[in-house]
């Protein structure tokens, strides 16, 4: 059972009241007013409440003193009031029978650390009356579906209802997302603004949407994660839902002043830790609010993609290219037409000399337009595609609709209809939807999006990317729990032996107290070794020179003891040297842990040396995770070639690295959450032989 | 003198001509209407003449039969004849008096070999007529500015004409741009077709409109260059006048079939020289038709931008934050705001905490919009930016003008106004500028960018970039010229000594036929070496063991003397042996040469082993370079931080290393077009010591 599921909150009365009270009613606010106007001027079909202090007349209607004063119980209070008058309010709309809350009432956590204590009380006061708090600081919600328009500001609607549902923490941007939806056409389910999200947060939104068949695609503007693990089980409960979760997350500046560091700590930032996440949990992450919702837009048409290509058809020879170029940067696959498609197209387009993919079907669709359907028939019926994208343009003024562009139009809708894979018309470049494109889509039943090239080529790569994730094999996860053990591991033998107890295999160390025993140590081992100072008080080893490395003979041996053991600093408590095989001739991996504050344990897995010191080439999954994860996060690596094998170097055994990798992090969990930072530097791989040369755990206290 | 300056073409009477004949006029043709209708009923001030073989009245005029029988001198024809009539209707032309042709007949080099045979005939008998060709293959072209509306299809204009020029190889994709600039309503100067470039080609075009002083931004979509050289002519006279060049080029696709090998030759495919000549030019290269017209249109708005940040103003601290997390994408600095700044915003914005850039002048602004003039003007007036944005939509409908929207505008475009830095008022989503738009920003005086936040942002980092291009100095860059010697070095001996010829600093190298001059040498050298066989019919010397690394000693040496002699495959011709120093704790450059057909040598630069193999971390410019520009290149190393040093290895002297690297590059071009590969692997560089310790040239026959 994950966490979301041992909390899930049940929000329908919340989104779908039957009566709402406006408290702090007053015709001097244009939030009083706006709200009055969009619930009774839209189609709200519940009843309508105004409750104002001094009662009297408020927006032409007479308003109540109290909620309880209405005398009828009201499913849910919006609360207007001034900060100081919260606490009185919510006791008001408790004593009323109420149960859900949407706070307007800003002054709260946004503005700092007094505000933080006023929204603690109030998330208290909330658990107390047994009241669903949305907000405090938000503007509202409209469930388009059910005709709620609970929104205190002035918002647009596209002309129809859709499966696409806006979570977001800034009223203002889920306005401008609304916007956005109504200025190209694309139905919305709901736009929810969640504000501090002192009670439910945009998790328990996600969650709830989930449920509701409408809702086929939830798009997120996120500027913190209230609770990691709520938005990891509602992760993966849409994963299973196969419903996508397309997110704007910001925080990407922060991340620069730490990025010059270069140990674990600093590779974990928080953005970096969030894309992880997202890989990790299959939620696609974008960079703006067009691609939020145009990924969304298309990802509700396509549902999940097989992993083929695109096909494209156009009457450009130019877009095609340009296509095709977007199509590269983003990942998606344009594969070369069949024989037998080349074929097909030539006797029907007869002008053809060897038709390729993407299609160029020329001026000549001028002349005759139905050249649009036989080559899309043709194009959507071929085996190697997964989806098809015709590119044209869908007329925006009444004086764009002409013979031409209409039955172009018309040929195309032909087309497309009843194709046996995702066929959608794309225009070319960014276009509004107009009132005359919403008749032309409308009249042909046009399969339109209006992103243009640029946009729509990148939803279509996050459509496959969300696509594969949907199809690899759910591993659910659930947040690490251990606590910390009272015997932690402190030295580098200690953190080696933990390892071992969790199946990573290490490398051989024998502690030496003296010369002797270090060279009697080395002889046992045959071969050269490695001599290491072994203190609780030093770190960084080879800094101070108390490491030496590919030492052969006694001689040798009993010298590099000495030397070893002096680069002590003076009052350094030291156990002795371990002496260890060299391994060399294999590859040498970075294995990092480090607690983030949010997400718990984090796994930060990298190719070593310059690949994680000068390129910051890291994967990073919040812990547990298992071996096939982890196989996925050497994959994401800039460097991942070198996996592969090199010169002298064999192939590494994939199982083997990820299964090593994904016990160091179970034996991390299990040293649960005192532990600050856990690097196994280098994990060691040479084919199917993976072993931990070093290991230092940094605890908190 | 340049290769443009050579041969710059007089367009004048191509692009403004006082009387225009259309070839092949015909009411059966949409193109043939198209342009009737263009010229006459747009503004064009000149005489149309209609000229069809069989005479007659085509679109409700009399034509003549040929541009001989119209019986005056025409400025310029065009052609709509088809392919087997062109030849004719080329000699009639040139009879008449005629100079310039625009030519919309296709078949040509687009359809394979035998078109380009057509192609070759046409451009030569464009020569012998004296007249200059636009295409064929193209739709003609639009000059908005002197109202020559010469199109062959249907277009829209924007409101205003403007300081921005569309050329572009497509003429669809020139339709495109142009619908686009008219949806947003960006005002255009040209819109130029050029088709397949037999006679004039993009770069003449862009050489003529660099002397209007109406055009200000140049936007290119590009299928190919057809003369690199006049490319970078152009580009350079570009950058001294000021213009910004502004490319949409295809092809990366055609690079990933390539990418998997590993040499220099694949390290320098079609896309990634043209990514190097743009930066060598200061060319700004773009990902999309949206990204190339906004980035036009906001750099002719701001010219060039000094090296400081960008301030933001916004109502909503989402959209804010979605401003700052694009600029740190697209590398935008958004400076903090300095104390005296924040002071003054404080005084005039009471509510203010501490206010940040981005300022977030809060939901407040509806209450006192004047708020927004206040603030914009101390956040003009701050040292710390070059540019600011305020985020606010223009209403696209009537009814989205209220008095909130309306009265912030004006307080907007009351701050913007008369700002010391450039400033503007930048949509939060891309928006069209509708008739209601262009109203309200003509009443108010606006400068309004449409594309949003994202091609918003995204076009002010292209701004900087070009200005970072503009301040730099100018290193004016001719094509190598030299003829191929006829001593060729083919020996790495041979190789490293021209090198030295060029006064690049090679290692120590003497060639030991026998074992004792072998030890002899490495004696006379002092301690260890490293010996390479030395042999015209070996290039891979490590593959096959010809290569002993670290070797010390008489006996050490003699053994691998033999060892290395050994390895020679039967039939080789082998020279000996080459004993040199071992060079060790320094950093490995790569330095690679290969020669490109249009473009002729490029130098490749990168750092040693896997940033090389695995990474493909190189940088690439057209030969020569001066220093300077390899330092620039040095600088766009993934890897770069390694010259900064690392343990054990010192900070690299970078003007040491860039003289080294620009010698190579003279010492190739020295070497003329029959050199197909000259790689130096590895520039050994340790401080202000630089080496090359090995070469290769690779000869074409």
């Amino acid at each position: 059972m994950t966490t979301a599921d041992a909390t899930k909150r049940d929000l329908s009365t919340m989104l779908r009241p039957r009566s709402i009270a406006l408290i702090g009613a007053t015709d001097r606010s244009s939030w009083s007013r706006n709200t009055f106007d969009n619930l009774t001027k839209r189609n709200y079909a519940g009843e309508v409440h105004l409750v104002a202090r001094r009662g009297g007349t408020v927006h032409g209607r007479a308003a109540a003193t109290s909620c309880v004063a209405l005398g009828q119980k009201v499913d849910l209070g919006l609360l207007m009031v001034p900060l100081a008058a919260t606490e009185e309010a919510m006791a008001d709309l408790a004593a009323s029978g109420a149960r859900n809350a949407v706070i307007l009432t800003s002054g709260f956590a946004e503005t700092g650390h007094g505000g933080a204590a006023e929204q603690e009380k109030l998330a208290a006061m909330a658990r107390r009356h047994g009241i669903s708090v949305l907000g405090p600081n938000c503007l509202g919600y409209v469930n388009f579906l059910d005709d709620v328009p609970l929104w205190t500001g002035a918002f647009r609607a596209p002309s129809q209802t859709g499966p696409i549902a806006i979570i977001s923490q800034s009223g203002a941007t889920a306005s401008f997302i609304a916007s956005l939806a109504y200025q190209q056409d694309i139905g919305l389910s709901h736009m929810i603004s969640t504000g501090n999200e002192a009670d439910l947060d945009s998790a328990a939104f996600v969650d709830h949407l989930l449920d509701d068949d409408r809702v086929r695609a939830i798009v997120m503007f996120t500027e913190t994660i209230r609770d990691a693990h709520r938005f990891a089980a509602a992760a993966q409960r849409a994963r299973a839902a196969g419903k996508p979760i397309i997110v704007l997350k910001i925080g990407l500046s922060d991340v620069t002043a730490r990025s010059a560091q270069a140990h674990t700590g600093a590779l974990v930032g928080d953005n970096r830790v969030f894309d992880g996440v997202c890989k990790q949990f299959g939620v696609v992450r974008v960079n703006s609010v067009e691609d939020l919702l145009f990924t969304a837009d298309v990802i509700a048409r396509t549902g999940v993609l097989k992993p083929k290509g695109l096909g494209i058809v156009s009457v450009s020879g130019g877009a095609c290219e340009i296509a095709a170029d977007r199509a590269q940067l983003e990942g998606v696959r344009i594969p070369p037409l069949s024989d037998s498609a080349a074929q097909a197209l030539t006797e029907v387009l007869p002008s053809f000399g060897t038709p390729h993919n993407p299609l160029d079907i020329t001026g000549g669709a001028v002349l005759e337009p139905d050249l649009f359907e036989k080559a899309l028939r043709i194009m959507t019926g071929q085996p190697e595609y997964a989806a098809l994208a015709c590119l044209f343009d869908v007329p925006v003024s009444e004086e764009q609709v002409n013979d031409f562009s209409m039955n172009s139009l018309r040929h195309i809708a032909a087309g497309l209809k009843g194709a046996p894979i995702p066929a959608f018309m794309l225009s070319h470049t960014f276009r509004p939807v107009t009132e005359t494109g919403r008749r032309v889509i409308g009249e042909l039943g046009l399969p339109y999006v209006s992103g243009g090239i640029a946009h729509g080529v990148t939803a279509l790569g996050h459509a496959w990317w969300w696509s594969e994730q949907q199809r690899r094999a759910a591993s659910p996860w659930s947040p690490a729990t251990a606590a910390s053990p009272s015997d932690r591991p402190r030295t580098e033998r200690a953190a080696l032996d933990h390892l071992a107890r969790h199946g990573v295999p290490i490398v051989p160390a024998t502690l030496a107290t003296d010369e002797a025993s270090a060279v009697a140590a080395a002889r046992a081992l045959g071969g050269p070794v490695v001599l290491k100072i072994a203190s609780v008080d030093i770190q960084h080893k080879s800094d101070i020179g108390g490491v030496a490395l590919n030492v052969e003979g006694d001689e040798a041996v009993g010298a590099a003891f000495r030397r070893v053991m002096a680069a002590a600093p003076a009052g350094a408590k030291v156990d002795g040297v371990l002496v260890s095989p060299m391994r060399e001739r294999g590859l040498e991996l970075f294995v990092g842990c480090a607690r983030d504050a949010q997400w718990g344990p984090v796994l930060a897995v990298g190719l070593g040396g310059i690949f994680v010191e000068v390129l910051q080439d890291v994967a990073l999954r919040v812990l547990p995770v298992p071996p096939e994860e982890v196989r996925r996060m050497l994959g994401e690596l800039k460097g991942a070639k070198l996996l592969d094998g090199q010169r002298g170097i064999p192939a590494a055994d994939l199982d083997a690295v990820a299964t090593a990798i994904a016990r160091i992090g179970d034996a991390v969990v299990a040293l649960g959450p005192a532990l600050q930072e856990f690097d196994v530097n280098p994990l060691w791989v040479r084919g199917s032989q993976v072993e931990a040369l070093d290991a230092l755990a940094v605890w908190r206290d």
